[in-house]
């Protein structure tokens, strides 16, 4: 076996499951365990008990690390969706998740849809939208098959300006859209008028100036945020106060020397768009996932591997992608979220999990790297002790320690990173997601945040996949 | 006694002390403890074994914890330093530290004194600079005694910026120079042309348009930007990036709509000056600095208490001031610092400790709040677990936990802040700095960082001054 020296895998599986890595001089750490159902624990050892199979497996797992790990993600443009994503020319809009139909879209999600329908000005009124979309008139898509993400309901039309990120690496390319920042926003299902006036704002006023600043800057290396950023108390998800502050610092001296200054609005233009970048904590989020489905999507087609690629939910369904399996999805029903909830509503109010953002606890942050970010629970609940305890938690899943994502508390330890479909299957712990949480209701918002722990269903699915192909 | 919740004494003393709190319903904790000299036990006893002493000091020391905690300090101005400092118009140079003589000052504090003197145009070379200064030609006097501090050689000319810290719950104001950055400059005692040079481009060119953003932002709020840095992984003395990002972030509107954008070299010259926050990730030093003088001076001159209100080193004393004594400095030699050196530098280069960066501690930050910055040890040595434990082990001796400056790490504990001269004449624990490392010689710069134990003959030498007053 030919593993980094940093990798031990951690086994929580029957006893046979550990010594045949024994035999092969992998060094490993045996947890408590609780018995997995027989269909799991049966395409487990088709894979263990059969030496060919098992050594291709490590392989392809070995090598989608490698590949997973060795990213570096630099920001590179900023463009209109629609030249980046042809296919939406006809109609069609991208959403957060495993595929979906306007029938079986949660509230959340029917909001965002419906008010990118009337930001596009494909419909006069959300009633109208509504009707088009019920028709199946405008085409639904996910984010994750055409390169993209997008938080909550990650809803991308054809005239949303798209971040535009670069695996300098591998050479291969993520979207996301500009964050509309907190609160009555398109993608927690808010769409009246205020909300389709700030989507215009960073269309018309925002995206041609970032968008100069951007290539002016000639390629911000989002990676090298991202670990300094998790030495700052962020886990890249939920908490992006130091990325977006350091993301905002290396900007800004493109913003104010750009062109722009020298037209009689310029100053004032950039002006807004710093107190924008300053005012919005969560700006580096959409950031940090195109980055973390960047440095993922070189991993994403490996025969034998067991590895997941993309973790992701459209309000309705939770689902999985992995290496092994490539473009499949395997899904669950969206669970539920355990988080603080704004004054005036509760639990009762709360759509189930949604949105892309899933894909940085995929890439190693977000509740992976909790311990890191011990000032996250005055937002979304908890102590600092039960961040590391999470974090801690999915060492057990994970199949590495990231190089270069490193958690100082931890004695500067990687953050877990590749969840293992084995290592879900025999230890029965399922990945636990930072997240924020939706009025169930289209219109209305976000609620809350908090955490979440996704079905573990989809990850025996795939195992099961991956050990009868 | 009406001391706030918060505030519970440790005592690392005799019995007898221990008891006499118990006699007065005050919870303590007792520590290990090793005997004081006679004379400094016979101080603490004098002190304590009087109640109405005891009473005194109890209530000076809690008004100075309340005055020290409530500060709310703003950045309001940017000046020149005559305009603020008139006695400075005399051919006068502040430095760091207590008072100090040519002829006793080190290598470094040479160095930037008489790079001071190039600069203001007293003379016309080095050599004729350390001419006037060896001649008396040109005053010396504490940073500290103008209400200014200084990092390192602290030096302050006439005609250097200084930044205007206003205290808006007491009134008073403190004041520091610019950070020029790391490496060859004017505080590590270097001097050369290129220091020079960058000393006059923050005078000619950032000033001016940085004093008209200040004011545009109209008082950046400094106590709240420290209070969130410190969730961020500062330490607010050897480690501000997240202070100085989110300072970035929040002046940058301000610098980008002012009216130097309307001529002609304008977005040329904010962007040198964003740049120059973006690069120089020390710039908060100097405000966390002045800020902490603007919440300790309020403290400084209550009678019977023996709460530190300032410690600072001049490369050949460490000295401190206390509240009950007033302005009064007790000094011992400046201690030797226990640090990481840059490639090709050792211990044998280093000067002793030296500059009014130990501001930050007396005020809470800075090595006694070591545990919120955990990868501040990547660049001053030791581990995260050992950041814990110098934090840990000065709440032994200090007066409160801060309110407003709270540890994640710690369940959100507050900063030690506060050093009680009894506490440390009883417990025989120094109290310990960050700090950065200057060559010993004029002229060179900065050779590492590190952790430094002050010594302790000082805070005795005050116990005694306290207790025979």
């Amino acid at each position: 076996m030919n593993l980094p020296a940093s990798i031990q895998p951690v086994i929580a599986g029957p006893e046979e499951f550990a010594d045949a890595l024994a035999n092969q001089g992998v060094p490993s750490v045996r947890l408590a365990w609780q018995p997995p159902p027989e269909t799991v624990s049966s395409a487990a050892t088709r894979v263990l008990g059969d030496a060919r199979r098992y050594a291709a497996m490590e392989a392809a797992n070995t090598e989608a690390m490698t590949r997973i790990t060795s990213a570096r993600c630099v920001l590179v443009d900023l463009r209109m969706a629609r030249d980046i994503v042809p296919e939406l020319g006809d109609r069609m809009l991208l959403h957060a998740g495993p595929p979906l139909s306007w029938e079986a879209a949660c509230g959340p999600m029917r909001g965002a849809l419906a008010g990118a329908a009337l930001y596009e000005g494909w419909a006069r009124s959300l009633p109208e939208a509504e009707t088009l979309l019920e028709r199946g008139d405008i085409a639904l898509s996910p984010c994750h098959e055409h390169d993209a993400v997008g938080p909550m309901a990650g809803v991308i039309s054809p005239s949303m300006p798209v971040l535009v990120v670069e695996n300098k690496t591998y050479g291969n390319r993520a979207f996301s859209t500009l964050n509309e920042g907190l609160g009555k926003v398109l993608r927690y299902g808010a769409n009246d008028a205020g909300v389709i006036a700030r989507l215009r704002w960073l269309r018309d006023e925002v995206a041609p100036t970032l968008t100069a600043a951007i290539r002016r800057a000639d390629g911000l290396d989002l990676t090298s945020i991202i670990a300094q950023a998790l030495h700052m108390g962020d886990e890249l998800h939920n908490r992006n106060k130091a990325a977006t502050a350091l993301f905002t610092r290396a900007i800004a001296p493109s913003l104010a020397e750009g062109d722009i200054h020298r037209s009689p609005l310029g100053p004032r233009l950039v002006g807004a768009i710093l107190r924008y970048l300053a005012e919005t904590d969560v700006f580096f989020l959409n950031l940090a996932m195109a980055a973390s489905k960047a440095a993922l999507d070189p991993a994403a087609d490996l025969p034998g591997s067991t590895i997941v690629t993309a973790m992701s939910r459209n309000g309705t369904e939770f689902g999985i992608r992995t290496s092994g399996t490539g473009d499949r999805w395997f899904t669950a029903p969206a669970p539920a979220i355990d988080g603080l909830y704004f004054p005036g509503y509760g639990p009762d109010d709360a759509n189930p999990d949604l949105g892309d953002s899933a894909i940085t606890e995929t890439g190693g942050l977000g509740a992976f790297a909790l311990a890191a970010a011990p000032a996250i629970t005055q937002f979304i609940g908890g102590t600092p002790a039960l961040a590391r305890r999470y974090t801690d938690e999915m060492y057990g899943i994970t199949y590495a320690e990231h190089p270069r994502y490193t958690i100082p508390a931890l004695d500067f330890r990687g953050t877990p990173v590749g969840v293992d479909l084995l290592k879900v299957g025999m230890s029965r712990i399922a990945p636990v997601l930072d997240t924020g949480i939706a009025h169930k209701e289209s219109g209305v918002g976000q609620i809350g945040a908090g955490i979440v722990r996704v079905p573990i269903e989809p990850f025996d699915q795939a195992l099961m996949a991956v050990a009868s192909s």
